[in-house]
């Protein structure tokens, strides 16, 4: 039997159809045409389709004239929460089938195609994956789909979404989704999120975005850029907010119209490019009254750190001269500040001008995160420290610089 | 002289008033009636009257019988900002004077006194220093004024407001406040600020909160409880945000009529009570992808870590096993969610588990810095971890549980 054969087996008395996926403890794995995974013994399973016959169909569904190529790309998460993360047994062919089972609308979007970097719960998401993962989509994208979308755990879907952002420059939407509640559950936002998400993928974005409900109803997804988007809600549905900036745009639920506002980067206003080197010794802290200047100093030997400090970029006059050491010794060091919004300036109070007298760059209305993620991209590929303080300071994918338009 | 005698004086050909501070590098330090201090030749000073015949005099104003006692403690930060905080100039005893000349509509309001724990830029704010705040405003409390106003710098006020609202227990409004733009601008916020955390103070309140700007228009002042409050922005007049819960209510300009809203705790509610002992070695950790588990490991030793995790209160299984040593060797390890919003939940997901059975204790929805500061307080008067964790989870301030009433 190979991996994608159709299957019938017996199980707790029932006769169950399904694909057969892999050989695990002596058992067959089958996916049933529910999602769920079962093991079984081969005694009872029986092929009853060869994988071959289904080439013509993609994800388990016909592929459609006149419907645009879309790219699903996976990396787990709970919009896709049918997987058992302890036994992993999915495989990345039947990653999509899961999702548009899940969403048969999907099937009237587009066709499908998928891919699946990661199998993970979002908080375990790596630099290395991130590289991966720009790499699959960037590729994706030079086959010629119209769009992507990149299922996302939402722990972490931020931080992916500015760092791809960064590594990839594209012509056509990338979207990022994901779901606050599993699709076991009657509230779940897996499948109008998934539905939106789509429909941004056809449509005339031209950037890396995160789509998300925009309200606790059900009535509209929001568009946020990659790098200005932030998860400020442990569990609610539109927990996805943009810091700072209007969102991009909305899609309207469930007319799945897509409207897009001035600022909004458009379809075709860049070639594909990719640049997924990314420095991973690169730290992010939070100053706090009371820090010990040794949180400073054990970020030693780092190539780039981030802080959130207070207020318009601040920390106290006893963190600055260990900071002013790690400058020293070759530490690119950027500030930011935990307020999230607003533009740090550290001309205006002692403090922040001992901290740019140390050498510290400041890093504009960045987000602490996205600027993390942006210096381990921006160490990645420069060694020349004017230049790496010349492109944290430069607006590269609307990451600075409020409203205005971004130079791609 | 004495500190505080009346004193006229000549300087570049003009002859000014004010009051003599101190001695310095031989020459007399006056702060002039305009709230400038200046430096001159002790020849050119006479002093015009004493000290002592001030006494019915407060900050400069005539006391005004009918009018309630008000208490000012002085901090420091940009409400005061006529200080030049590199020479420290200035005296506690002219404090309030700085602020009611800066001010004149609070001599309406009360009779003021004035303590000056710490002239500083609230980004060295201290544990040690908020020690002695909250026994200044205790004893001020126990003196019987009707409220406190503490003005601080607004880059770490809300921490400041939260280690004071778990070291004292208050049956009176204690009101911290700050500007974020300074006297010396057109779009200062110190007058109505000021005006607005007098009348807080004279109000029905019974706790300790932070009164700001509500909009970036003049219109009120938001009342945010000091353990739910957090500065969201670098710059806006109306930067400070309740987080997840409503405000305590308004103070309306230029009316100055106060609304609390239902949740607000009101005056009289407890009798005051003083617990100013913290644990200063107290982290604050923000998870991010790709941290190295050294980051958690070199918070060994401390008595205590909070965790800003993603998502539900999450960190990269790779992170778990150094918080499990942390907790083993007596660090108490809380977690909180850096969504800001929302409440923590670690059963859901299998890092979250992973975590509790590491031994971490589950943050609910306080925000990160408030669990801090919390964790300060709670280590500071308790070593049995039964009841570390018990506090932690408990409702002490208001600083958990959403709306909901707390006991004080």
């Amino acid at each position: 039997m190979d991996s994608g054969d159709r299957v019938s087996c017996s199980y707790a008395g029932s006769m169950l159809e399904g694909t057969y996926i892999t050989k695990r403890d002596g058992k067959a794995v089958i996916k049933l045409d529910n999602g769920y995974n079962i093991g079984v013994s081969f005694d009872t399973v029986t092929k009853t389709a060869d994988a071959e016959k289904r080439e013509a169909v993609k994800g388990g569904f016909t592929r459609e004239e006149g419907l645009p190529d879309l790219a699903i790309v996976s990396t787990g998460g709970t919009i896709a929460s049918r997987i058992d993360y302890r036994t992993g047994a999915v495989t990345s062919q039947f990653e999509a089938e899961d999702i548009m089972r899940a969403i048969p609308g999907l099937a009237s979007i587009g066709n499908f195609t998928s891919h699946v970097p990661a199998t993970i719960l979002s908080e375990n998401m790596t630099p290395y994956i991130w590289k991966e993962l720009a790499s699959t989509i960037y590729s994706e994208i030079e086959s010629g789909v119209a769009g992507v979308i990149v299922t996302h755990g939402t722990d972490t879907m931020s931080y992916s979404a500015a760092a791809v952002s960064f590594m990839l420059k594209t012509p056509v939407p990338v979207v990022f989704v994901g779901s606050q509640r599993s699709a076991d559950r009657p509230s779940s936002d897996n499948l109008m999120n998934g539905l939106c998400s789509a429909a941004a993928a056809v449509s005339d974005l031209g950037e890396v975005s995160v789509v998300m409900h925009g309200t606790s109803n059900d009535d509209y997804c929001a568009i946020h850029r990659g790098t200005r988007v932030r998860k400020m809600h442990t569990s609610r549905r539109d927990a996805f907010r943009s810091i700072d900036i209007d969102i991009l745009g909305k899609v309207e639920y469930p007319s799945l119209e897509v409207s897009l506002n001035k600022h909004a980067v458009r379809r075709g206003s860049s070639e594909p490019e990719l640049c997924a080197d990314l420095e991973e010794k690169v730290g992010l802290v939070q100053f706090y009254p009371g820090m010990s200047p040794d949180v400073i100093r054990s970020y030693d030997g780092y190539a780039g750190l981030v802080v959130a400090g207070s207020g318009l970029g601040h920390t106290s006059s006893v963190c600055i001269e260990p900071l002013r050491e790690l400058v020293s010794s070759g530490t690119t060091v950027v500030m930011t500040s935990q307020c999230l919004n607003g533009r740090v300036c550290d001309r205006v109070y002692d403090t922040g001008r001992d901290l740019i007298e140390a050498g510290i760059i400041e890093g504009e209305d960045m987000l602490p995160e996205v600027a993390m993620v942006k210096l381990m991209w921006v160490l990645g590929m420069e060694d020349d420290k004017e230049k790496v303080r010349q492109l944290m300071l430069s607006d590269l994918r609307g990451e600075l610089g409020g409203c205005t338009p971004h130079g791609l």
